[in-house]
């Protein structure tokens, strides 16, 4: 059970370890939509995206018998990146199953943490297979990168952070984040729940990986129907834990096209000057998509990680 | 003649109309330098580059009746934002004059602001005779995209929210801006000179357009030996003016090749997530070169403009 007080001894505890982040605003895309939009920018996180603090909220709660023998995950990118990061900090050693898929600048970002790789094919069986050997071999404790209660409350940490800095004098009428398997939509739904009552919580997912608003509705964890996006951070299912919170606390999940993820992402690299993978377009793509829906309002959106391989742009 | 106040007085004038830009480190990049490297983000400047605080001041201090008939200039394209951008902050047309191989994003921006944009080949012939069509045609007062002291004033500007920002605790050992025209460097130079005296300023100039270092070292304005760079907003060449006051306040000035400059900023894209144009990353090409020089020390890196055209990057 995640408490108010479970999410700030997690900010306390990840605090020292990375950034606070900026916000980012910005007039010309403000006016387009017709909203005031508030950019946190967890690209400009440790690692270049908010999967440090749930990394690192799970690995600094490790005991010493805990960590003597690593940590291990399996991850597509930043979550890999996170624990190989938080392995780091706590100077112990970390295996990360990575796809052979994967992008990559984010492969050599794991090993630049001093990480070991062990690619796998990219499927979820042979993920999960991967860790399971590498836990035989070596005796590395397990961090998900989502179905872990330790990292939905390092994720809503960032949530937090926005509404301290930019919702004390008008609380947000809305935030979003974008949903894979559900850590940062979860947590960010219960941040808001504790911190700013008054503020509804929405998800931008991708209609090729649209599992969420499925289960969302049947209140059972579904699958896609299909898996083909360029969004390569969101293709997870949820799983029953951050299910039970999103259907408690999130108002909606809109999906939207890889071509409207492509041209979010591009308007904010070309207005904006930021780099941000495809994944983090997505909440943003859904506001382009349903402006009318956020018309006048306050919105905060989540911008969750910017490791992108600069060799494979979509434009 | 450029004196303290003046600067100081830009700034006054200007601030209304700008962003304080921010100031952005970055462990990775200062570890694999051996230095303190701060980068003054002018990418997140109004209109997407430095050019805006020296239009602005230049713009602003137009009488009535000189802005009754607009204003012209040319530029291949920041300069060519930054007059339309300033035309638009107080009422008045901008006539803008570019080559017909600028970007079409900085077109389409000029264009935004609500400028007349008029195309010609791409000549300084071409483009001065250009403009003149247009000053005979409209009246429009021109605005010289550096030969001006109220354009060099403005573009100090940003070095001295540098310095005021990060240089109180400790002085910068040395700042960089890139050079084309010289009007940033020899701004940059001023504002060092009368706010930080023991801060040196140096420039990184492109391999392909490097005639600011001839000039430089003969003390008369020089062509460059060949015109070949992906560094599209230094090609120009130094005026008498600019190359006085970079002649008696610039250290030093370092060229380096495009595979350089591309590398320097594809860099600072994949670790400080934030878009760049190449002419923005020619200093910190050149910090990349010379490493050696800046060991241990405090820089500053005014990083100029994030104009670019995604649809044509070099990666």
């Amino acid at each position: 059970m995640i408490f108010q007080s479970t999410i700030e001894e997690a900010h306390d505890r990840i605090r020292p370890h990375i950034h606070r982040t900026p916000v980012l605003t910005n007039q010309t895309i403000n006016q387009r939509i017709g909203a005031a939009l508030y950019f946190k920018c967890e690209n400009f996180q440790k690692i270049g995206a908010f999967k440090a603090r749930g990394g690192l909220n799970a690995v600094l709660q490790l005991s010493p018998d805990e960590l003597a023998n690593g940590v291990t995950t399996h991850s597509s990118g930043n979550h890999a990146q996170a624990i190989a990061y938080a392995a780091r900090q706590v100077g112990t050693k970390a295996y990360i199953v990575m796809p052979r898929t994967a992008p990559q600048v984010k492969k050599d970002a794991v090993r630049g943490y001093g990480a070991d790789v062990i690619e796998c094919e990219p499927t979820l069986d042979a993920r999960e297979a991967g860790v399971q050997e590498v836990i035989e071999r070596t005796g590395a404790a397990m961090i998900h990168p989502f179905d872990d209660d330790r990292v939905i409350a390092g994720q809503a940490t960032s949530a937090k952070e926005l509404m301290e800095d930019y919702g004390q004098d008008k609380p947000f009428d809305v935030i979003l984040a974008p949903v894979g398997g559900g850590g940062l939509l979860s947590g960010t739904a219960l941040s808001a729940h504790y911190f700013s009552p008054q503020t509804r919580v929405m998800a931008g997912e991708p209609e090729g990986a649209a599992d969420a608003i499925l289960s969302f509705r049947s209140g059972v964890v579904e699958k896609a129907p299909y898996i083909n996006t360029i969004a390569d951070g969101l293709m997870t299912t949820l799983s029953p834990r951050t299910l039970a919170i999103i259907r408690q606390h999130v108002s909606d999940i809109l999906t939207v096209s890889d071509p409207e993820i492509i041209g979010a992402m591009r308007l904010i690299w070309e207005r904006m000057k930021i780099v941000i993978e495809p994944s983090c377009a997505v909440p943003f793509a859904a506001v382009m998509k349903h402006a009318d829906q956020f018309t006048g309002q306050k919105v905060g959106i989540i911008l969750t990680g910017g490791n992108v391989d600069l060799g494979k742009l979509p434009f």
